[in-house]
């Protein structure tokens, strides 16, 4: 396997961006992460566009991006894995660049998640779980699957309300701190605590807002970032792992976890040779804060059960043992699909 | 780049299949390819689901694919790419395999068309095009798109409604020959040239029927196959090639060839240091017969403008120059995205 590294970063503004098209959307992010590269759009070589694209009126949301963008020619693929679909992009383009096909590909995300009203988000969103017994027989929505997660997290390790809260806070104070976040001012844990109950344990601020935005990144082999000039900070990818779990829930053996995450940070762990003690610094999914407890414990950096302690101690802080979502995360910068 | 072999292969019944949902569908072909690759389905580490998925109501459908084929924890990833969706998830898994992510990969797509009414098939497929300008304010679908095709290269090179009706009756004769295909009877020249007007000069007979159905083949590494038993007849791939082109008509240099085509094919032979010489069968996009006819002149099985002869002597059948669409193609085995 060939080394890739990311040579450039890109993102818009999140929020509710109904002031642009996918299209110009997607192309904020895009000619950020080609003017950190250092680059000519005609280096690029593939294109793949992650979008789930389920509330938006673009069918084939490549077409519009790529062409807009000025990428027509170079690869119309669109990769979608609902929550998963940005990495997936990323995963991609990685393997396409590490195998040998092309030396420099774009991995762009993007969503309009705010055309359709937040009820007709979540019953969209919950066919990306178990249709027919679970959304549709018991009108399961995402905040209630991952209730399911909290309650029986708090029940089995005495994980607190405060603990989620905690999250959110974390998430707010880093949020404030970037400029192209969703939303930009801390909270407090009051305030977490005593907003208003969507699912219980989960209260709003447990919740990640409902956003449009884009992200890109583009991924160059070792002799490409030889031969292009000016990359001096080349972020080497050292490994990629992956997997999914089943969507119905009464096939899952508990809920204080997430299989998915512990096959895919083994994969990645193993490929890279490192352990999670090796970890500086991660980004993790917190479409609901119990999701970022749970991240903590399922990716090693603490054991089962231990997440309350973690956040706590300010331990997933910049400072701490393992700073988590600098960002801001789903929860302050943007939010999640489905 | 690691070497990589087709293991197995398998398709479902093409046609109107409403007598099974978008996961059986796609199993019917899961199970053929496993079987025939003479693996368990435990040794497939990635599930490349392809899936343009416009006409259905499944809005992550690699999820109930997944989830019913026993692949829940190996990837939910979906990939799109318009008419191009199957072959981008061979693409996926492709690359997956040839950097050495994973030995076994396999890549299922599938479509299920039937379940909107043609006149709305169109209107979906035009957001394949140039949305606003074209098919909104002009009302352009796919059939007067390849019709504006069809009619610029009569005009340029003297091909004949003749030569594109010879494209259906090969398409029939072969589709005759396939127990799976949508239509499995033979038809005349006379009968294709007589069929009704759909955009001239494109008739019934010169546009591919709208089907659902699914294929799927699994991907192995050199040393899997090495690995693997009973692998005595492993396909080796020795290269990939893909473009895209703009969706806007106004931008395209001329209207008798595809720019894509030509683009990748060149990335493909020159990867595999071939030329079109060396091409033994091929397999091409036919949605409508100019679409075979541009792509022999693309490909280079013959030269620009000569297609007419190389139909007209029988090349493209089996026993001439360069056999096409032996399975029937999308002419007569199946319909295509978008």
């Amino acid at each position: 396997m060939r080394k890739v590294a990311i040579i450039g970063v890109g993102n818009s503004k999140f929020g509710n961006r109904g002031d642009v098209t996918v299209q110009e959307l997607a192309f904020e992010a895009i000619r950020e992460a080609i003017e950190d590269a250092g680059i000519s759009p005609k280096d690029v070589e593939l294109s793949v566009v992650g979008s789930a694209g389920t509330r938006t009126y673009e069918l084939y949301p490549a077409v519009p991006i790529n062409e807009y963008a000025g990428f027509y020619d170079r690869g119309p693929i669109r990769v979608e894995a609902a929550c998963a679909t940005g990495s997936a992009a990323v995963y991609t383009a990685y393997v396409s660049v590490a195998c040998g096909q092309v030396d420099v590909a774009m991995a762009v995300g993007v969503e309009k998640m705010c055309e359709v009203d937040t009820a007709t988000s979540l019953a969209v969103g919950g066919r990306g779980g178990n249709y027919f017994w679970e959304f549709h027989f018991f009108g399961t929505t995402f905040p209630a699957y991952y209730a399911l997660y909290a309650s029986a997290h708090m029940a089995k390790y005495g994980t607190k309300e405060e603990h989620l809260a905690m999250v959110a806070v974390k998430a707010h104070k880093y949020g404030a701190m970037n400029p192209k976040a969703h939303f930009q001012r801390p909270i407090t844990l009051e305030e977490a605590l005593g907003s208003r109950v969507i699912s219980w344990p989960l209260k709003l601020f447990d919740c990640c807002p409902i956003s449009d935005g884009s992200a890109c990144v583009i991924l160059a082999s070792e002799d490409k970032v030889r031969e292009l000039k000016g990359q001096d900070t080349p972020i080497w990818i050292e490994a990629m792992g992956f997997s999914s779990d089943t969507a119905n829930m009464c096939r899952r053996p508990n809920y204080v976890g997430l299989g998915a995450t512990i096959r895919a940070s083994k994969m990645a762990y193993k490929l890279a040779k490192i352990g999670p003690e090796d970890v500086d610094v991660a980004t993790v999914h917190d479409c609901f804060t119990i999701a970022e407890i749970m991240a903590y414990e399922d990716l090693g950096f603490c054991k089962k059960g231990e997440s309350g302690k973690l956040i706590e101690e300010g331990q997933t802080e910049i400072g701490g043992k393992i700073p988590v979502n600098l960002d801001g995360g789903l929860n302050s910068r943007s939010g999640a699909v489905p």
